[in-house]
C-alpha cells in the first residue's frame, strides 16, 4: 500500500510558516505515532497512540494543558491535567465506548514499566479521547481490546499513517470520511529552531458544511438522510505537541485556538460533538521525585503568543484537511458509506 | 452480621435540621445503593453503585454538576456533565485503577437496556469516580471486573450499608479505616418536604489531622511511618442527592460546599487527594428525546440557598465520621492495618 | 445626518434563518440601545447602553451568562454573573480606562431607582465592558463622565445607530475604522417566534486579516507602521439578547459561539485582544424578592441548541461587518487615520 | 493611639510554622500596606492599599491568581489576572460602591508612573475588592474618592495596622466588629528563607457561628433582628503574598485554600458574600517589555505544595481572628453597633 495523499498534496496550505521536515506531529523531536486499526465484518474502528517521548513517561512529566471547546464527550484523565498541568502516559485515541478498555490498558502499560505504582509511590492517570464512530462501525461491538491498545502504543513511530488508520478507521467528517490528520510549524525563538505539530482525529462537521479556503462549499455528490443524526454523534480531537518551553497556561491558551482552525472550516462547534484539545511540551519536563524543593522552568516571552496562536489555528486546519484528503471512500456497518474528498474535489480544482 | 454503628450511634450529629427516616442517601425518593466488596488475600477493595431513579436513568436524565475541590483525581465521566448538566447512567465508586472496568460496565449495562445507543441514537456517558485503596489493597492486581460493577449495581437497595463495604472496603481516613458514609437532612420547601442525601467514599486525611466537633484531636495509637506516603494517595468522593429541584448551577453551588465540611474535620484538601462531588437532582429530569422545544423546570429561590449550603456541609462532616464510625479495624496487603475510630474514640467519650 | 449603511446594503448576510424587523438587538422585545459620542479635540470615545427591559432591571433580573474568549481585558462584573446566572443593571459599554467611571454612574442609576439598595437589600453589580479606542481617542484623557454615561442611558430608544457611534466612536478593525454593528434572527419555537440579537463593540483584528465571505481578504490600501502594535490594545465585546427562554448553562454555551463568528472573519483571538461576550434572556426572569421557595422556568430542549449556535455564530459574524459597513472613515489622536471598509469594499465589488 | 492588640495576644496561634518578624503580609520582602480610614457622621469606611514591591509594577509584574470561593460580589479586574498570570498595578480594597472610584484611581496612578499607558503600549488592569460594609457605614454615600484611594497608596509601608483601618472600617464578622487582619508564616525551601503572608478584610459570617480554636461557639451577647440580612451583604477578601516562586497554576492551587481557614472558623462560604481570594509572588516577576523570546522562571517542585495548602489554611484563619482581635466595638450608621470580640472573649477565657 502506498502512502496516502497529503493536505499539501491537494493544494491546503495555510499561513507563513514553514512545516517541518515530515510536516507530522513527529516533527517534535522525541514524540512518535502507532496505530491499531480493525477492520473485520461491520467493525471499523482502532486505537491511536502518541508518545510525547522516549523516555520514562511517568518519571518525566511533559507540561500539558487541556482544554473542552464542547464537551459532549467521555475523554478520561482531564481532571488531573488541569489540576496539575501535567501529564503521564501516552495519548490513546479510540472510539466513545472503548475509552474504559484503554485507560485500563495504560494503566498496565504504566504499571509495566514503574512497578511501584499504588504500592510506593502514587497511582496513575491515563489520558483516552475519543470520537464515536458509530455511523461506519458497529460501536456497540466494543472490539478494541487492550491487546489492541498495546499495539498501538508498540508500533509507533516518527512515521506517522494518515487518513482511515487507527482511531481514525470508522471516523466522518463534513459527510466525507474522516480519520486522522497531522502537520507541523517550524518557528525560530531566540536564534533556535522548535517546532508546533498537530494530530488530529477527526469526526465532526455536518454535510454541506464544509468550506474551503477559497470560499467554496464542499459537500457529498449525495447527502443521506440519516446524516443529520450523525451529527449528533461526532466530535474532534486535537493534540498539539511542541518544544516550545510554555507554562500549562500557556498551552491552554494555545489550544483553545483549534476551535478558530475548526470555525473556519465550517464547523460552529455543534451541541452534540464532543471538540477537545490536548496540548502538551517536551520542553518542560517536571520530574516524579523531583528532591530540591525549588524547580527551573522555560516559559515564552508572552508577547510571543500570536506567533504560536496562528500556527495552532492553521495546523488545526490542515490538519483536518489532512484527515480528509488521506482518507479513501469507505464502505461498513449496515453499508454505510462515507466518500473521500477526494471524490468531488478533483472536478472542482480550477488549476492545471 | 449485624448493622455496623452509625455516627449518631457515637454522638457525631450536625446542624438543625432533622435527618430523613433512614438517614441515608436513600431518604431521596427513589435511590438505591449497592456494593460488591472483594476481600480475598491481599485484595480489599470493591466497587459501590449510585442508582438516581427506578426508570431509564438514559430516557430520563436527572440534572446533576459535579465540582472538583482538587483535581489530582482520575474519576471519568465530569465532562460531559459539566457540559450538559445532566447524567444518564447509574454512579460508579471503585478504585483508582478499576475506572476504566467500570466505564465499560456502565457502558455495557446502558446498552442493554438501550439498544439503539450507538446506533440509532447517541453514545452514553458512564460516571465512575475513585479513590485509592493502596495502603491495604494490592491495586495493581485490578481485582475489579465488570462483573464485580454489574453485582454492584444489581444489588441496590434502599438500604445503604456503611463502612468496609463496596468500594470502601479498603480504604483509610486520617490513619483510621476509613470507607462509605452516608447521611441525609429533611427540609421543607413551600410546605412540602424534600430531602438531601449525602454518600461519601471517604479516603483522604493524614494521621493526627482529624478534629472532632468538640476541638479534640483524635489519632490513631501508632503513626506509621508509612502514613506520611499514604496522604499522597488519598481522596475522597462525595455524592449529594436531592428531590429538591435546582438547576445545575444551583447544584454546582451546593457541592461546592462539601469542601467546608472536610475542613472542618480537618482536612486541607491535599495536594495529593482527589476530592471531587457530584450531585444530582430527581427533582428535574430531562427526557433523552424531548419532543417540545421548550421545556418546564423547577429551580430554587437562589436566596434559599444557605438553607442548603449549611445542610450541605453538615452532612458531609456526618458521612465522613459515618464511614469512620462505620469501618471495623482492618489488616490488609503487606500486613499494614488501619484502627478503627471507635478503637480510639471510646476512651475518649467524655460522658456516661 | 442620515441612517448608515447596514452590512446587508453591502450584500453581507449569514445562514438561513430570517433577521427581525429592525435587524438589531432591538427586535428582542424590550430591548433598547443608547449612545454618547465624545468628539473633540483628540477625544473620539463614547459610551453605549443596553437596557434588556423596560421595567426595574434591580427588581427583575434576566438571566445571563457571560464567556470570556481571550481575557486581555478590564470589564467588571462578571464574577457575579457568572455565580448567580442574572444580571440586575443595564450593560454599558465604553473605552478601556472609563470602566470604573461606569461602574459608579451604574450603581448611581441603580440607587435612585432602588433607594433601598445597600440599607435594607444587598448592594447591586453594574456590568461594564471595553475596548481600547487609543488608536484614535486619547484614552488618557478620561474623557467619559458619569453624565455621559446617564446620557447613553437616557437616550436608549429601540432604534439602534450603528457605525461610529458611542463607545463604537474611537475603534477600530482589522485596520479599519470600527465601531458599533448589530443584527438579528428570527426562529420559530413550539410554534412561536422568538428573537436572537446581537449587538457588538467592535475593535479587533489586524490589517490583512479580514476575510469576506466569499474568501476575499479586505486590507486597507495602506497598512501603517504603528498598526502591528496597535492589535496587541483590541479587543471586541458581543452582546447576545434573546425572549427564548434559556438556562445560564444554555446562554453559555450559546455565547461561546460568538468565537466561531469572529474566527470566520479571520480573527484567532490575538493575545492582545479582550474577547468577551454576555448573554441574557428576557424569557426568564428572576425576582430580586421572590416569595416562593421554588420558582418555574423554562429552557430549552438542549438538542435545539444547535439552531442557535449557529444562529449566534452568524449573527457575530454579520454584526461585525454591521460596524465596518456602517462606520465611515475617521481622523482622530495625533492625525492617526482608519479607512471605511466601503473605501476598499467598492472597487473590489464585482457585480453591477 | 497605641497599636491594636493582635490574634497572638489573644491567644490564637494556628500551625507549627514560626511566623515572620513582624506576623503581617510585609514580612514578604517588598510588601506594603497603607490604609485610608473615613469616619465621619454616618460615614465608617475607607481604603487600603496593597503593594507588592517597591519597583514600577507596570513594568515588572508579579505573578498572580485569582479564585472565587463564592462570586456574589463585585471585585474589579480578576479576566485578565486568570489570562495572564500577572497584576500589573497595586491591589487595593474598599467597600462595595466604591470600586468604580478605586478602578480609576489605579489608573490614573499607573499612567502617572508610565506616560506611554494607552499610547505607545497597552493599557492598563486595576485590581480592586469589595465587601459591603452597609451595616455601619452609609454606603450609599459612596464616600470614597480618588483622593482617598490615593492616599491609602501613599502612606502604604512596612508597618500594617489591624482592626477597623482602611477598608476594614466598617466592616463586621460573626456579628463581631470586623476589618483587616494579617499574618504570616516563614518556610525554609532548599536552605533558604522564604514567607507567605495573607491579608484579609473581614465581613462575612452569621452571628453565632464562630467557632473558636477549642470548639468554643463566640457570640454576641445580643444578636440584632437586622443580622440576619446583613449576612446576605457580606463578603471576605484573602490577599496572600509570598517570595516563594511559584506559578500562576500553583498559586491559585494555594489560595484556593483560604477556604478552609474561613471554613474552620464556622462559615460555609454563604450564598450573599463575595469570597474572593488573589495570591501574587515577588518570586517570579515578569517584564512588560521583554527582549528574550524564552523567560526563565522558578516554581515550587509540586510535591512540596502540602506545606503551603497548610501554612495558607492556618494564615487565613489567624489573619480573621487578628481583624477581630483587633477591632474594637464601633457604632456606625442609624445608631448600627458591632461589639468587639474582645469583649465576650475576655469572660470565656478560662486560664490566668
Amino acid at each position: 500500500m502506498g502512502r496516502s495523499p497529503r493536505a499539501r498534496d491537494a493544494g491546503f496550505a495555510y499561513g507563513n510558516l514553514p512545516t517541518g521536515a515530515l510536516n507530522s506531529i513527529a516533527d517534535v523531536p522525541g514524540v512518535r505515532v502507532g496505530h491499531r486499526t480493525l477492520i473485520d465484518g461491520d467493525i471499523r474502528t482502532g486505537v491511536t497512540a502518541i508518545i510525547p517521548h522516549d523516555r520514562n513517561l511517568y518519571r518525566e512529566k511533559p507540561v500539558a494543558a487541556v482544554h473542552v471547546l464542547n464537551g459532549f464527550g467521555k475523554s478520561a484523565g482531564l481532571v488531573q491535567v488541569e489540576e496539575l498541568g501535567t501529564i503521564e502516559t501516552p495519548i490513546l485515541l479510540t472510539n466513545t465506548l472503548s475509552v474504559g478498555t484503554c485507560c485500563t490498558a495504560l494503566v498496565r502499560h504504566a504499571i509495566e514499566r514503574n512497578p511501584e505504582i499504588g504500592r510506593e509511590t502514587a497511582t496513575v492517570n491515563p489520558v483516552a479521547f475519543e470520537c464515536n464512530d458509530g455511523y461506519l462501525n458497529d460501536i456497540q461491538a466494543l472490539a478494541v481490546t487492550e491487546a489492541d491498545a498495546r499495539a498501538a502504543l508498540e508500533s509507533a513511530s516518527s512515521h506517522v499513517a494518515v487518513g482511515s488508520v487507527g482511531a481514525g478507521c470508522g471516523m466522518s467528517t463534513f459527510g466525507f470520511k474522516g480519520g486522522i490528520g497531522t502537520t507541523s510549524r517550524r518557528l525560530e525563538l531566540d536564534g533556535q529552531s522548535y517546532h508546533l505539530g498537530v494530530l488530529v482525529l477527526s469526526n465532526f462537521g455536518r454535510s454541506g458544511d464544509l468550506r474551503l479556503p477559497d470560499g467554496r462549499v464542499a459537500a457529498p455528490a449525495a447527502i443521506s438522510a440519516s446524516d443529520k443524526s450523525v451529527v449528533e454523534k461526532g466530535s474532534v480531537i486535537v493534540i498539539a505537541a511542541t518544544d516550545i518551553p510554555l507554562s500549562d497556561r500557556q498551552l491552554k491558551r494555545l489550544i483553545r485556538r483549534s476551535g478558530v482552525g475548526l470555525a473556519r472550516l465550517g464547523s460552529f462547534w455543534g451541541h452534540g460533538s464532543g471538540d477537545i484539545a490536548l496540548g502538551f511540551t517536551t520542553g518542560n519536563i517536571l520530574a516524579h521525585e523531583e528532591k530540591a524543593d525549588l524547580v527551573d522552568l522555560r516559559i515564552l516571552n508572552e508577547s510571543r503568543m500570536d506567533l504560536l496562536f496562528e500556527a495552532l489555528a492553521d495546523a488545526t486546519q490542515e490538519a483536518v484537511l489532512d484527515a480528509l484528503v488521506g482518507a479513501g471512500s469507505m464502505t461498513g456497518r449496515s453499508g454505510h458509506h462515507r466518500p473521500s474528498l477526494l471524490d468531488v474535489l478533483n472536478p472542482l480544482a480550477p488549476e492545471a
